[in-house]
């Protein structure tokens, strides 16, 4: 484990759904790094020997652990948390299933799936599925959010506003996240990591695998953030990208009004930045940036991405 | 004009919506290329000299003309017209607008708005928009399409089944099409060409841009597709995409519809090329394949796409 950090989360601090009364494991400053020891979302329930017969036998109540929380000193509501995600050590294997009752063909899928796969921890390769089929594989964590503002205890299922289960396949090494935060000291926390996934995870579930991971924290106030929102410096090598990409979110029921919530979010971020009219920043939205589904299958909220190239202004 | 068709639709042979009762402009054979002379968006309303006054002008019954149609012997319902986008030859100027009413934010952008974009004809630098933007270039066809198979007229705005309307922005050089024949000769038109645009198209207009277009034109008989779907042989250079990308599509009125349709059409599709399981492939779909909104404001049509890298097998 060479991610550096400087302070440590252990597997054992974890919590299932979000609760903003849960006790902090740790309390940072801004500038901290600290290194995460998660769980696959599986909970631990999932071996490289699984079958097809051990899906129907998952404990639900024991899926998605996240690693946390964490406070972040001085963090308030109306601020930021920028989150730079600095690297993530695999555990070399990792599944892939059909969960009877969930993803984006539900209806047709009834029958559980499994595919159990190995890889080089060190990524060299890509993962082999059976016909000849080989995965390229690019970890990042499915769960990375703060506790919502309102009390009680919600399902880890659902992403929000202050992020959570965004699946978002971009959330590689070098992607920095900005998090509205709802409650004093924000109260991070991070799990479900992945070793691939494609846009959507439309089977509900992408190549989940045990990592830790390696984040920096840094408190941005006043940030008045109305959805998270993040960068990535690539996305493969898409010329359009050669400066890295801008990317705001929707997150919510319905995918219309999450690429209305992102487009608004990007027209703001771009008049801010280069004091552009609203409209010629809209306009400029366009000609120039990329909607995308990020996540439709974490009910009842689906995620939109609008993806905007820094290349545009440099 | 270098395209090096054997036949030639000018701009004179257009028409304004949809209507499997037009005549059609020429018959082909399967395997024929065919060079289209097409008018800009505006048909023609708008000249390199417009100014915002005449976005306000804009006879609504003259948008959007497409050249054809053209009747491609032996097709029958049922069957698909491959089409090959063999290149472009642009105009060297454009325009964008934000015309009331229409795009994704409609009802805060409710002022008209027009910018009018010079560029190179050779596409060898970016456009110039104001605050120091540059626009990559990459002239695709926003209109391209087959005639319905319901009887009477129809709005050239939204996309159909048989495609239309779909500003999908990778209807760039190279691409191969795959549409459904709902009348005998398919009877095909394009226009609309653009410059460049994002994948959503969010403000309602991309870079409007006057081109001609070569096109050839293959019939695969009995190919039973519910929607159009294409290849890609590359998007930008994203190393997934080393060996191109399959793309199936989702067309109406619900994304979340479209999505699932899009899937499904994928699911089909790797299941005959690569002799899987539906739920094998269902479950790469997930880990390697990526859902984007082609088009969002063309109402009240939406486009889905889903895109699957061929590498995965190669």
């Amino acid at each position: 484990m060479t991610l550096g950090c400087n302070h440590t989360i252990h597997k054992s601090h974890h919590h299932f759904g979000w609760d903003n009364s849960f006790n902090p494991r740790l309390m940072i400053a801004s500038g901290d790094t600290v290194e995460f020891k998660t769980t696959d979302s599986s909970g631990g329930q999932l071996s490289p020997n699984a079958t097809v017969a051990d899906i129907a036998k998952l404990d639900f109540g024991k899926i998605n652990p996240v690693s946390g929380p964490i406070y972040i000193a001085d963090a308030e509501p109306g601020d930021a948390i920028k989150v730079t995600i600095l690297g993530y050590s695999a555990s070399g294997w990792g599944w892939t299933a059909n969960i009877p009752g969930f993803g984006l063909l539900a209806d047709q899928f009834k029958d559980p799936a499994l595919h159990v796969w190995k890889y080089e921890k060190g990524l060299g390769s890509p993962a082999s599925f059976s016909a000849g089929a080989r995965i390229p594989l690019r970890p990042f964590c499915g769960t990375i959010g703060l506790a919502p503002g309102e009390a009680g205890h919600h399902s880890v299922v659902p992403p929000r506003r202050v992020g959570g289960n965004m699946d978002i396949r971009d959330m590689a090494e070098g992607t920095e996240l900005w998090l509205p935060v709802e409650v004093a000291g924000g109260l991070f926390s991070v799990g479900d990591t992945h070793a691939a996934q494609g846009d959507g995870e439309v089977c509900g579930t992408a190549i989940e695998s045990q990592m830790d991971i390696g984040l920096k924290f840094d408190l941005v106030k006043d940030a008045k953030l109305a959805y998270p929102r993040y960068f990535i410096p690539h996305r493969g090598e898409d010329p359009r990208g050669k400066r890295g990409w801008d990317a705001t979110t929707g997150i919510g029921t319905d995918l219309f009004t999450g690429a209305r919530d992102a487009v608004k979010g990007m027209v703001d971020l771009l008049c801010r930045r280069h004091n552009l009219s609203a409209v010629d920043a809209y306009m400029l939205c366009s000609v120039a940036g990329d909607l995308k589904i990020s996540e439709i299958v974490d009910q009842p909220n689906w995620v939109v991405s609008f993806y905007f190239p820094r290349a545009v202004f440099e």
